[in-house]
């Protein structure tokens, strides 16, 4: 594993706090001139780790991002995605889930849009919404569901939903996947910051609603919900990376790390032919140079 | 419309033919350093327009790619995708239909992702194959259909499509979408240098298969083929756009102008707030400053 990938990873040995993860460069130090150019580097990198990865077809590949507001999630997704080919890659932006989507299991959406081996999807918050979100705001029990589930209280209720997702996440690892995920650790500050652009810049103002604020509001919440939802559910097959996301270009540059290292450890190769499938290739090559 | 785009669109208006339109840069005689630099330019000005596009949420485009084999309709994509903003752009690629698929009337997989509004869908292969491979295969001869449907002779069963399909592009165009349809026109001397360019490197053999020479042999039938389809389905919403395809930095640089044309014509604004919800704004931002 790369330094970088390694300092941000927690896969569940010893115990989890937010508060020892920098949302900043500052403890590492790094020069912005080089990262930057480090992180196109990457892409680059990336781009032949894909391509790869595509033709071989024995993997699949999604990397989830969650975090509060303004993190830079969709910026991060923006940039990142260049060093995929679009052809094998897909983003996913779950919003509030539909009507339809309610009706059934809560991994049900998810679901839907898992990735071919070959391909990698891009989730753009996940379902940890619904052990956060749903748990904060207790929409849970206003679902539709049996009285035997909605019974429990809420520990309960939630203890069962990691399980249910180290299982899901464990069983996607054994049919050939890996999930990767992503925490973009912003501090309060400068959340108060991108706030103040959005409402300052009129071609910002789409991207800020009201209910960012009561969110912001409760912020300390999120923070204890985000360790307990991180302590429970990092494992070795799926673990968080915990991203400064306080300087973009920073984040950004983590983030390509971690994909790096993940389509390394991937050890893609390219279909190797048969030694028939080589000799028709050779009668091929005859037949196109013989046409006239 | 820009003189690029204008020149390489068939909209349905007099006589079509493939021959009447050039497969390289030759007629237009333009300088390669000139079209790669404005080529980086409108991936900018795309990357701009996109955004107003995906904020704005009236329209959807779907961009679609047909083509004989080897003529870039892969390596196109994954470089005029980069002007698009990932979270409001798919790519799909549509290979031999599944069991599941055939079970239903063609169109129906096409439907499952189609674009929402504000978004922008990339096919790579579409249902002009319906048209085109299965008529030239007589692969529909073998569908499970009613009598009534099978028992057409070819011209019956096709124009019926080609109706079909006018009707349903149209349909889209009146619920808010455009398609804008790519034919990448290639030489029969430039494919061949690229399958032989397939064959001997080895990192590209994985993309050769014994059925392109197979369809290569079929070269004549196929762009006959395409001389009909393009003549029945040219519309003046949803033309086509025959772009010369022997030298990659050419065509992706006339898709980018089709593409801008595109999403300039769809006017787009950045949804603007009401005066109350503006006097909203200035209250959060007073709330965010007060903040301690």
């Amino acid at each position: 594993m790369s330094k970088a990938a390694e300092t941000y990873c927690y896969d569940g040995s010893g115990k989890f706090s937010l508060k020892n993860y920098p949302t900043n460069s500052k403890k590492d130090g790094p020069a912005k001139e080089e990262i930057v150019a480090k992180f196109d580097k990457n892409l680059e990198e990336m781009a032949k780790l894909h391509d790869k990865f595509y033709a071989d077809g024995r993997e699949g590949v999604i990397f989830l991002f969650q975090a509060m507001d303004a993190a830079g999630k969709d910026s991060t997704i923006k940039r990142v995605i260049n060093g995929f080919n679009p052809a094998g890659v897909y983003v996913y932006s779950f919003k509030q889930p539909t009507a339809t989507e309610l009706k059934h299991d809560y991994l049900w959406r998810f679901n839907q849009v898992l990735p071919a081996r070959g391909e990698v999807a891009i989730f753009n918050r996940s379902y940890y919404e619904d052990v956060g979100t749903v748990r904060l705001h207790e929409f849970w029990k206003g679902y539709k569901m049996p009285e035997r589930n909605l019974k429990k209280d809420a520990n309960a209720f939630f203890s069962e939903r990691y399980q249910q997702i180290n299982a899901y996440e464990e069983y996607l690892y054994d049919n050939g996947y890996r999930v990767v995920k992503f925490f973009l650790n912003l501090s309060k500050d400068k959340q108060k910051e991108r706030f103040l652009e959005r409402i300052d810049m009129p071609e910002k103002n789409w991207k800020f609603s009201a209910s960012d604020l009561s969110e912001r509001a409760r912020w300390d919440d999120y923070q204890k919900l985000y360790d307990d939802i991180i302590t429970n559910t990092s494992t070795k097959h799926a673990p968080w990376y915990i991203i400064p996301a306080d300087q973009k270009w920073y984040t950004r540059y983590l983030v390509s790390e971690v994909i790096l290292d993940t389509l390394k450890s991937c050890k893609s190769k390219y279909p190797e032919m048969s030694d028939e499938e080589k000799a028709n290739l050779a009668g091929y090559k005859k037949t196109l140079e013989e046409e006239h």
